[in-house]
């Protein structure tokens, strides 16, 4: 049996600036009693009396999934914060699969997911339009699926003439990965395919660069960045830095 | 020569709930002289004094586009709306394609991309997290697009076992391609394969469907109906209607 009047919601605070956090994400931080996140995103939530904070590091998201789930069991109002949208790997998915293997009980749980502006498209909205037309979401990280999988789905996208949004393409602990990404990539697109690289949008510490895939390097890209591939058609506004892909294709 | 002090922002008001439309849009609705966009769009923007709204029908996206940035040449300060996100199917590349083919002082115009929460990520936020693993986001329309183009991404999508996000995906002027698409779905993927219709998303009409691919019929969508298919590996939890994709996968 659960205590009364508990829940979970799963927000997206979106990409970083404040003006970003939606009314109903807002709502949530405004009334929770907890709060569990990654350190950096339960950083972003304002103090309050009342409110508890419970950060925690990278790659335990299952234990803090379980951990919110009991809170919640327990008569708390427990917000799971996320950066950009939970659903886009992000919480949700480790919440979802911590209720799965959790205690019958859980199931009666109320939970909701609030979503969030993604990184990719925060990313697509600075540099103009790029993912105007079909586009594939990827991460490139290797953790929790084998590299030939990526591999894989990269070579099928770019057949498919796809535009493509990366995520977390790059980390110390795994920089190869990128680099192999750029060699697909140049097997498969022509050179002056463009690829953009957003850092840390609408933070302080926001820098965008545009370059043709011949130019590219593995370096231009950490964590902290969201990489934008266009399809064959994406391209830049003449006299602008516009970055956009037409809607039309001929036939 | 541009008149002083003119702007477009190409605005994303979300699927539809005011608690998704972010500060920084609602900031731009605030602060315009001229609101631009699909007529459900733009009605759904409040009157206030000195504000004025140009409503105009379905695909006339380019002549509304150089309205907007003539508008904003003249000095005023436009607002082109589009629901969910601009740069997903919507305006922002309208603007741009408008922009490119326009006067050359219009290049030098104040033009910001606002983001918004789009159709897909609300709709898979109400689902659970279907959305949780590497997806394609495809627009079903072939309004602008010859549909073996369609066709050969569908294919490719179910081939990456991408999970994958229709919009347009079906609409009175051209009912065939649903039915077409859930073909090729069933030719490609198990008959099991979760499909979720998420018709009207935040919105009081908000109606969430969930089935197998199997028992999906071409009328369960129309043109308010975000569509989006799971992986291989999607699956509900058993004992409530929570749809997630796992964020692992085997080696």
């Amino acid at each position: 049996m659960n205590g009364p009047g508990g829940w979970v919601r799963i927000v997206g605070l979106g990409p970083g600036a404040d003006g970003l956090v939606t009314p109903d994400a807002q709502a949530v931080l405004d009334t929770c009693t907890d709060v569990v996140g990654y350190i950096p995103y339960v950083g972003r939530v304002p103090e309050r009396p009342g409110l508890v904070k419970h950060a925690s590091d990278n790659r335990v998201e299952i234990d803090r999934s379980l951990h919110a789930l009991s809170m919640a069991a327990e008569g708390k109002r427990v917000a799971v914060v996320s950066s950009g949208d939970p659903g886009v790997f992000a919480m949700a998915s480790a919440v979802f699969e911590a209720l799965e293997a959790g205690p019958e009980e859980w199931k009666t749980l109320d939970i909701q997911v609030i979503p969030g502006i993604t990184a990719s498209l925060a990313a697509a909205a600075r540099a103009g339009a790029p993912l105007g037309h079909d586009f594939c979401t990827i991460n490139l990280s290797d953790n929790l699926k084998p590299w030939a999988l990526i591999e894989k789905r990269l070579r099928l996208a770019a057949e498919g003439d796809f535009a493509m949004a990366f995520y977390n393409p790059r980390s110390k602990s795994r920089p190869e990965g990128f680099e192999r990404t750029l060699d697909i990539l140049r097997d498969c697109c022509e050179p002056e395919r463009l690829i953009i690289f957003a850092r840390a949008v609408t933070t302080p510490e926001e820098a965008l660069t545009v370059v043709a895939l011949k130019d590219a390097t593995p370096e231009m890209a950490d964590m902290r960045t969201m990489v934008i591939v266009g399809s064959s058609l994406t391209r830049v506004i003449p006299g602008t830095g516009i970055v956009y892909t037409p809607r039309f294709v001929e036939g």
